[in-house]
């Protein structure tokens, strides 16, 4: 599985503010106005962005801010970019050093739930953003849908793959898989963050052993079981 | 089942534009106004209802808006309660006319699935309210958690009548299984309005019908099928 599959176009360049390798004043100056973008972002929403705020979060004029984004919508699409590189190396190449089957469609889920519990604090882009912009055609929402269905693809290869491998039953319906385990993930999110229940990322991992058990082979079965701390957390 | 169970208290007295009693003046124009309001927070979110936009739809001055509801906090509660009581409305009071057991929480799902098809267009207010109060403390968020929980815990309710009938095995994890339920409808609403999916309607009522799968009783898988319309939308 490239890394293609995940990583949808970016529209401008960029560099991670995490990035080891030196960067330029230029790109280092982008880079410390995007972290301070991303993190609004997490906690206000995209459409809570202001460049007026950053300027004076990262103690630059608006003028400043401008040269680096031309525009509030570009500074979006650069934060939806930014938040899918974070999610692609915390999430996907993670998971993806297991091997094919049920243990790499597992590792995916594993370090999602943990993505999302990461960011319980801040909140998720892709799912913050979603709602912000379901109804608000334009290039944001473009690059929104366009993450979010990227991830989607890299996870319904790893169910088929886990099919191929011999450890879900080949009528397995991958796309109804896909559709439940988005929706423990969605429902963990909701639980834990808005409802503040405690118990809810047990229960996604819960979840998705159930939503598995269903189409498993018996050589899937006798794959090793999930580390116990799934169920008690 | 009382109407209690998942009705939560409104902070401020109120009447449904839709109510077939008449109304005097005042209550007649604050129905007019909650019912612009409503229609605006489903399409902007409730942080998006604005007295001056009310003022303008509903021909009428800021002062006017401001006589009925003295601040927009206060809008936007009495526009959460409203939702709330046209929800109980359209989804409970129709399901809980349906036997107790897997029947009534069949008909509660299913209803919250039509529910959420007719809102697609407009968006859900539970749903975009949820991410946009997550980490708003007050009494707007208090108001929505209240309301969710109501429903969540009418939910609980019909899953442990179903065990109690015999059509769910003694052992169900009843919290679970509602985390499962509320997941599957996330998921549709995200994948139909946000990723324009076909299909996530027969997906979401397919996956109720493999959540009960696992925990049904010879008894409840004796209850009559669900309509073929389930697993072709």
């Amino acid at each position: 599985m490239s890394s293609r599959t995940v990583t949808a176009s970016s529209p401008t360049p960029r560099r991670s503010a995490r990035s080891v390798a030196p960067l330029h004043k230029g790109a280092q100056t982008r880079a410390v106005i995007l972290e301070a973008a991303l993190a609004q972002a997490s906690r206000d929403g995209l459409e809570g962005l202001s460049i007026g705020t950053l300027a004076d979060l990262t103690s630059m004029s608006k003028s400043g801010v401008f040269a680096h984004f031309g525009s509030r919508e570009e500074l979006q699409i650069a934060v939806v970019a930014e938040y899918h590189q974070r999610f692609e190396k915390e999430v996907f190449f993670n998971a993806i050093r297991e091997p094919r089957g049920l243990p790499r469609l597992r590792a995916l889920f594993d370090r999602w739930v943990r993505q999302v519990a990461v960011e319980l604090e801040s909140g998720c882009i892709y799912i913050s953003g979603a709602v912000e912009f379901d109804d608000r055609p334009g290039p944001v929402r473009d690059a929104l849908v366009g993450m979010v269905k990227a991830w989607h693809a890299a996870l319904h290869k790893a169910i088929v793959l886990a099919r191929d491998a011999g450890h879900l039953v080949p009528e397995v319906d991958v796309d109804q898989v896909l559709f439940e385990l988005h929706g423990l993930i969605l429902s963990l999110h909701h639980d834990a963050r808005f409802l503040l229940s405690p118990g809810a990322l047990g229960r996604a991992c819960a979840g998705f052993e159930r939503v598995m058990a269903s189409s498993l082979t018996p050589a899937g079965r006798q794959l090793p079981a999930p580390l116990p701390r799934r169920k008690t957390r």
